[in-house]
């Protein structure tokens, strides 16, 4: 077979990452045939003047993603397109986010919530890990405290005194992120009876979470919040017992809850007695000089379970978020925490302490505030260009747009379609409790350049268009009756 | 209030935890009396030629364990031992362990089942962690696959196929400790319907994690495994799904299951169509030059789900396991991964690759052995001199004693008097399912130190010996009717 590219470290990408989408493009465009051998480890070592370890990793990567396959002592080979397109691509929808989770092979990430690795702090990090070897030696390695590392419960206790009320040591619990403070929170105080609100639409994760463990009933997402009216028509109906809601930009519409709207919320839950379930993760991530304040600042009477990751705002794989529990809840969180995994790694939490103690957080929160802003700029002016799209409500921070298309695409089509372009975005359904709306689109540009974003948004609006065309030449061949 | 003691550099105990020792002594002595403010931070300092952050950490420790309370702008108090006592100690026993947890601030703790800082490859893990960061940068601290690292699954896969059938990336899952994999079994596979057999006595985890969400029936633990006529029984009146065991150096018994047994049992899993859920924490921990085989070895029939943590044989912190699942139960054990905490911290599981990688791990269990099997031979002659305790099985691995009281010694009374003398063991009925024997205890030497060991067994010898005077006294007392 040719190898008719080229790999050069002046590009951009990585070379493994040139080599990887070299051979999938050769994959994909039939120029290697299902079954046919791939060149051998050494063949491209000599070819491209590369490392081995550099073509390891790229068919490592092709492997994983399941383009390819190796037979030991064979080789490796090109795996029957027939057989990945059915494991891949014609499942029904539903069936890929079964499991809150979707494959995301595809070269522009519109879909991921999460900050690419170029927002990471790394080598700040790596020196606070060096300092916690240097400071604690061992002990950073020992089981921490179940609720988490004393250390980093008192600055976080020290920071938010400010703004929280009643938050000390006691009733912060650190979390191996949010997703795990969502399923502590199920663990240890939803019953099969409880009634839990969620928003029409809300964060997948929290459907996935919560459905099944207890009764959900939803309420409709305005531009400023909950339908407030739908809300207290529930309230008086039923008995509810908790409420989960992202306050400030909010997954997947961006939207920001009214101060009013807030109040009355607070309001409601000591007139109805339920818990608020706050979800806060995008928060710090305004884009103008308007500070979004979380719900939990007007909280006086203890009636919020405040969750707050890391993940979106620091460092996804450290794998930290904590939560605020009214303390009486405490000792259940203690013991679900324990029942899960015992503890989080004290290794992380020590640095995270280090990061939060010299104010590295707030400089860094600085600079990806004017990052996101900068993108969201960029993504919105490119969307209100095409034709047909319709931004549902124009976010203030955050990294989600949250967009209506036309009667002549439905998500789903929208979404295969664009993923076998190369671009993935997240069909709105998965974001309706009780399955709904197929006219939504979330994109997130959390994990996307600016070229990428200029790519994908042109690979979006040439889809939509060709969608129309579609929907115009078969209106052709109608027979008029 | 005087000071009656000094601090020195030249004792074994750290400064702080010497500081800490002398001031709680005060306290239990009131020598200085509830409420009674404490010397400031400054007069420590100048009294006794310390770093102020040598009495910040004595006084952060006896705040955390309760001793002291602070009073912001005022200064730091003595706590109301009353209180104290209320909380800590006259508690029933069974209060203390509902969340199978225990507060552990004795200087000689027998109950920790997990080996200290000394055992620790600190240095070494270091190394591997600046190696994670040199090889891969950010690319180490996004999330990482939900299963595991695909590099870590690999290695694993290289390393055991020689030992077990049926092992690939596919079926490997990475976990946050085996606590973890105990929780993701229970939510993925375990149903209120499901029927689960335990040992008499089993891992109090695993109780922990089971009971309550399906059905639990027991079955006798003796010297070479399950009763297996016990468990015959209950096989052909129920219908069992799973039967959980630690195999080798059980806790708390330390019992190694015979090849006869462990034959049977594969055996009747394929009969009776049940799994076999294999903990196995300590295998590798063997004293003789007869290494320990997980039953893992002879499933050829995927009947097994085996769990392996490093907490025991590596670094508990690290927060670590893997598990091996039939395949078909892979998709569900990855959905339960990621509904409770996405994935775990890529940075562990890049530094782990990196040690397993190396053939560090063969050197460090040459080590750990070696030092167990001192502990083990040491702590073993100083027990069988205590007369009237009887150490149930003479374990040839791991680090459990399990020992059988005198008729005159309840384990709860022994358990609560040896806290009160600074000495913590577990009492015998944490271990029973349906919590039934109460004259054993389990003695672990994981965590202590030769010297620890001395002093300890002699505690343990002289409350023993406590027991039997009063026993005897109060025999002086009984009327003759």
């Amino acid at each position: 077979m040719k190898l008719n590219f080229e790999i050069s470290k002046s590009k951009r990408k990585k070379l493994y990452i040139q080599l990887y989408d070299e051979i999938k493009n050769m994959i994909f465009t039939k120029q290697i045939l299902p079954n046919e051998k791939l060149p051998s480890v050494r063949q491209l070592v000599n070819r491209f003047s590369l490392n081995s370890s550099t073509v390891l990793k790229a068919y490592e990567l092709l492997e994983t993603e399941g383009h390819i396959y190796k037979i030991p002592g064979s080789g490796t080979y090109v795996k029957d397109r027939k057989n990945y397109v059915e494991d891949q691509e014609q499942k029904p929808i539903i069936e890929n986010f079964k499991y809150g989770q979707i494959r995301i092979n595809e070269s522009i990430n519109f879909a991921s919530a999460t900050p690419g690795v170029e927002v990471f702090p790394t080598k700040k990090f790596q020196e606070s890990i060096n300092k916690v070897f240097h400071e604690a030696g061992g002990e950073a390695l020992k089981y921490h405290e179940t609720q988490g590392f004393i250390g980093l419960r008192k600055v976080l206790a020290e920071r938010l005194k400010y703004d929280f009320h009643d938050v000390y040591c006691s009733n912060i619990h650190i979390t191996s992120g949010a997703q795990q403070a969502l399923d502590l929170i199920k663990k240890s105080l939803l019953k099969p009876t409880s009634t839990l609100i969620l928003s029409r639409p809300t964060y997948s994760g929290a459907i996935n979470t919560f459905k099944g463990s207890c009764k959900i009933v939803t309420v409709e997402m305005l531009e400023d919040g909950f339908d407030m009216e739908e809300l207290e028509e529930i309230l008086n109906q039923t008995n509810v017992n908790f409420v989960y809601t992202m306050i400030n930009f909010q997954s997947p519409t961006g939207i920001r809850w009214s101060h009013e709207k807030k109040m009355k919320l607070i309001e409601l839950s000591k007139e109805y007695d339920f818990m608020i379930i706050e979800d806060d993760c995008l928060s710090e991530l305004y884009f103008y000089d308007n500070p979004a304040a979380p719900l939990k600042t007007l909280d006086k009477d203890n009636r919020i379970i405040y969750i707050k990751t890391f993940s979106k705002i620091l460092i996804p794989g450290m794998r930290l978020a904590y939560m605020i529990v009214p303390k009486e809840l405490s000792p259940q969180m203690v013991a679900a925490k324990f029942a899960s995994d015992i503890s989080t790694s004290g290794l992380n939490q020590r640095a995270l302490t280090f990061l939060l103690r010299d104010g590295f957080l707030e400089n860094h929160l600085e600079e990806t505030r004017k990052l996101f802003r900068k993108k969201f700029e960029l993504i919105v002016e490119l969307i209100e260009e095409i034709q047909d799209l319709e931004i549902y409500y124009r976010p203030e921070g955050g990294f989600y747009i949250w967009i209506i298309l036309p009667n002549f695409i439905n998500s789903n089509d929208l979404y295969l379609e664009l993923k076998k372009r190369g671009v993935s975005i997240l069909p709105g359904n998965v974001f309706y409790p009780d399955g709904a709306k197929d006219n939504r689109i979330r994109i997130s540009f959390a994990a996307v350049t600016e070229d990428e974003i200029k790519i994908g948004i042109k690979i979006l609006n040439d889809t939509v268009m060709s969608f129309k065309k579609i929907n115009n030449s078969s209106d052709d061949f109608m027979p008029i009756i």
